[in-house]
């Protein structure tokens, strides 16, 4: 009887989880969906692109190509195109690397720079709006939950 | 001088909610690409193919085709494609919309039903050990957060 008794919290606690994740799930989809229209709108850009620049942004003597796709696992892109794009634009530039002639590194220019820091701060601004009521307090406790917890901090690694 | 003063926490709460913001991403596709994996290998089938009969599951008289792609723009699969593999699993059967010759209605065979609260318990302890770090409160605290806030609540409408 009192195994009743105790898996009653149990319980409670996997409802919560999943109602906890098809919130999370329609959340971060609803914030992308906006974040690439307000990209698209704003900038005539993508969240892939963003997501080179900004690599590249914190890299001062560039990124290999086999480094940028590790960065864009996450938003799926083909790295060579948007390279492409990216350097007809004017914000990157391809150079070889010493000792290895068929590597190249690639680095944002000056004006890719600029570009990144505008874009950057867009996005911030978007993400503080659509997270609006959270305070900073607030974020910070949900963020610590997410740290701690769970298997996917083991998955990436 | 008050100015800066009473900035600081603004740009705090900005900076939190951006951060929350890219683990809240890291994590929702983490957990994706474990539940598209054991789908997978203990079930055969993809996310799409589940929410499918999850939807299904909800309305015993089923639904017509267009409601089904309501639901699957979350997860982007093709809808006539998954149905016609589903309904060879015998999971689902098609059946004629009266008064309307050309609408067809989806339901769910009791074999299906069997398959989805398979899947569905399955899915469930996935998440549960996926955000296994919080309690039912702690979980049901973030939801509130979720719910409450932010603009993609009305981004759905």
């Amino acid at each position: 009887m009192n195994e009743t008794i105790a898996q009653i919290p149990l319980e409670n606690a996997k409802k919560e989880r999943l109602r906890l994740w098809l919130r999370m799930l329609k959340t971060t989809r609803s914030i992308e969906a906006k974040l690439r229209e307000n990209f698209r709108e704003e900038f005539a850009t993508t969240l892939p692109r963003f997501d080179v620049i900004a690599a590249l942004s914190r890299f001062e003597s560039g990124l290999k190509m086999s480094e940028i796709s590790g960065v864009l696992k996450v938003s799926n892109g083909n790295v060579t195109g948007i390279v492409d794009r990216l350097a007809d634009d004017g914000f990157l530039v391809r150079a070889a690397v010493p000792g290895d002639r068929r590597a190249q590194r690639v680095r944002l220019t000056v004006r890719g720079q600029e570009e990144f820091l505008r874009q950057a701060r867009a996005h911030e601004g978007w993400i503080s709006e659509a997270l609006g009521d959270l305070s900073a307090t607030e974020a910070r406790n949900i963020l610590t939950h997410f740290s701690v917890s769970n298997l996917m901090a083991e998955e990436d690694a």
